[in-house]
């Protein structure tokens, strides 16, 4: 069953109309009649399913049936921040990180990152990666939309990782020295409903100076296993782990 | 550190003699000069340290230094077999299972597949996954190169299953279900060095006569978290659950 994010509140009893792109959508691309019955989040994790009632030539009316009970969010908040990474790795992030369960998608400027984005090319790249978040979300049905920032400095970034109350670094060299349990540790001992930062490095890895300050900030430095994954593997890796330990481990 | 795979067993003091492809990546690609020092891993993942000593203009001859200690694989032989999916998604899954850890990766035409592959375009295909394997493995430092294996029926891939210890079959329906504890409880119940086969469908899933097949063999239905994973995404949860279960919880 199509399901579709609604940039709105949920209130009982509103009245529930869809326009712009996911009016396309419905009526273009899907072709649903009156009658069909599609999923809608609202924010605050809230989806219900709905019947559509009418369709005009720009509006799509739905009425609410009920509210989706089983749970499909990750019980913590993770935050993924990547530093710049050569290509499309980041559209392959967000893609696979939404599914994954990801909250939300940040990047970064690295010392070693090879790209360079100026303004205007940062936040073309920002809404695309958007759109696939929302694509994704829609297909794996998630009750979330993730948001997506990307930053112009390193600085910049650095300040907001006072937002999260546990921020962790993979880094290559602890994989190498077998350093493997902090990643384990870590996410096992959350206290409920935790905001959880998990820092990559792009494909030349983290320099020694941004490790250095990302431990001033008080991340943690984990390893992912004993083989070396790519910048754009690792934050799967990452996630799939912790869906395993808190939603199929429980 | 470079990773080369010589198709031979190890033997102790043998001459060390790389030709071919490899030849031209360390004297074209990475020209690599006399005294340089890369991984060369044999069959039964034996991988040692050598150091270049001459080059010839076909030639790289090489002299062992030691064995490498750190253990790259995972405890367990994970087959991963995929439902034909449509356009590159088995190259996504070629590189970043052999990433993850993946020992063999097999495909074959599911009843929901869409592309047909004549025996020409199969081999064709299966040579171009084994490249990828290839450059995966090198790159992640993995000891044993993952093989490939397309098959041309549905019937012929149900005849390999019995090789393997356990059968597991990732089924949506057993996600929407909420069935989330089998897969955790056959991973963390088995054998030492056991061989698992874990089947996936392709986009349009399995179909229940397929389900049934499977079942008819002894393989466990489960599934993978609360969200809806695409064909090439799922298998990567389950390497990556895997890996975190039996390396990094140990």
């Amino acid at each position: 069953m199509q399901r579709y994010f609604l940039e709105s509140d949920y209130q009982s009893n509103q009245s529930l109309v869809i326009t712009g792109e996911d009016y396309h959508h419905i009526v273009n691309v899907m072709r649903m009649p009156v009658g069909e019955v599609v999923y809608l989040s609202f924010h605050q994790q809230v989806t219900v399913t709905a019947e559509i009632i009418d369709i005009t030539s720009s509006e799509v009316f739905l009425k609410e049936q009920k509210k989706e009970e089983q749970l499909k969010e990750l019980p913590h908040q993770v935050a993924i921040a990547c530093g710049y990474p050569k290509g499309d790795k980041l559209e392959l992030v967000a893609q696979k990180g939404t599914e994954l369960g990801m909250h939300q998608l940040l990047a970064f400027p690295s010392q070693t990152s090879v790209v360079k984005w100026d303004e205007k090319k940062r936040l073309k790249k920002e809404a695309r990666l958007l759109k696939i978040c929302k694509e994704a979300a829609e297909q794996s049905h998630r009750q979330q939309l993730p948001s997506v920032s990307l930053f112009p400095s390193f600085e910049t970034f650095l300040k907001t990782t006072s937002k999260y109350d546990v921020v962790l670094v993979a880094y290559e060299e602890s994989a190498k020295e077998g350093e493997q349990a902090t990643f384990a540790q870590m996410i096992r001992s959350l206290p409920k409903e935790s905001r959880v930062l998990v820092i990559f490095g792009p494909e030349g890895g983290i320099s020694p100076k941004e490790i250095e300050q990302f431990e001033q900030i008080g991340a943690k430095k984990c390893g992912l296993g004993p083989r070396i994954l790519r910048a754009e593997t690792a934050p799967l890796y990452c996630l799939a782990a912790m869906s395993y330990q808190w939603e199929l481990l429980g």
